[in-house]
């Protein structure tokens, strides 16, 4: 059985990409970072879903705290309206967790990376755009020991050009436990329902016309 | 003043990588990476090279023993020689320590990144090689807010083209403090004089007609 290591946040995106991985008949590696992001519902969601893909799971300690430069790692209030690139970006992250697999990739020989990245309804970060998705394949196909015996690791993104509204879609598909995925940005026992990550989650289910089974706060 | 990110090991080609930026004008933020590495002396060095380039000095715990796959972070012992790709390889090193890199350079608003990679007399590693550094420049530039905005972070390999005896010369001609470097993979009080790295090491101050100030076990 061939290998996938799959990024998984604890968010819907990440959830339905292993999904995929996992429904195209691979093993999944799931790998969750805790990076000292302020919410640890996340971390518990990542492991439910972890759970229920069946995956080998492992949790990574990259502490991004102590670069800092993020409303989710440092102590700033995540405002209800953003403009542009919002202030819950943190830098370089994806580059930094995608070279993290490439590394687990390599280790345990799995072929694939899975990513839940999306271009359509995504939140403005730079590290989601197919064009970055693409540069960081090229230099992963120069980094790497398997790059040299010709057996380079490709990255997988599933949901590059969906809209939420079908990411849902393809999550019910697959019977993924949405329930169980955190997306709020606060650090509530519920999600707020007002923060910009939660508004991108009602209006995803809304437009995919499925009942929303997520308890917000309003 | 601009401000430079230097990577700094603790071994020969950083010090004098670092130096070239001082050289040049630059602020230097020096960054270690205390990485599971299993020899400690490195990071005493690293230490000792940034408190002569007067630097801000950063160490990030970036535990890789949590990936494995090397024998410089797991307990295999480093052969006399090697051929090939050697097993002192660590999966995506350089492409893990150049994501915090830019991480750091953006939140501290550096405009250059310093390594001290060398493609002459290098160890056989891919990332070491130009194609390689290309390759991350070019999916940097793509990465970051600061991309988006039309800042990038350069990346600079000063060293990337001298072979080992050159690097010495221009460690000499800066004043770099050699004896204050650590090669060895070895665990040892002092250098081995016989592990891969002791052996370029010896070569490149022999070849560059430089008296060796390294105390070696034999």
């Amino acid at each position: 059985m061939e290998k996938a290591v799959c990024l998984i946040s604890g968010g819907m995106d990440s959830a339905v990409s292993a999904a995929i991985a996992k429904n195209e008949g691979y093993e999944i590696y799931a790998i969750t970072f805790n990076y000292g992001q302020r919410n640890k519902k996340e971390m518990e969601s990542a492991k439910e879903i972890a759970k229920w893909l069946n995956a080998k799971h492992k949790i990574l300690e990259v502490n991004l705290r102590q670069i800092g430069g993020s409303a989710l790692t440092d102590n700033i209030e995540v405002p209800e309206e953003t403009y542009g690139i919002p202030i819950t970006y943190v830098p370089a992250r994806n580059t930094i967790f995608l070279s993290f697999a490439l590394a687990y990739a390599e280790v345990i020989d799995a072929d694939y990376i899975y990513i839940g990245v999306n271009a359509i309804d995504y939140s403005g970060y730079p590290d989601c755009r197919p064009e970055y998705l693409e540069a960081f394949q090229k230099m992963a196909d120069l980094a790497l020991k398997r790059s040299v015996e010709g057996r380079p690791i490709k990255i997988k993104a599933p949901l590059l050009y969906l809209s939420k509204a079908e990411i849902v879609k393809k999550g019910i598909e697959l019977g993924v436990p949405f329930e169980k995925t955190w997306s709020c940005y606060r650090e509530g026992e519920k999600h707020c329902g007002r923060c910009p990550s939660c508004k991108l989650r009602k209006k995803a289910f809304k437009e995919a016309n499925v009942e929303d089974p997520t308890e917000y706060e309003e």
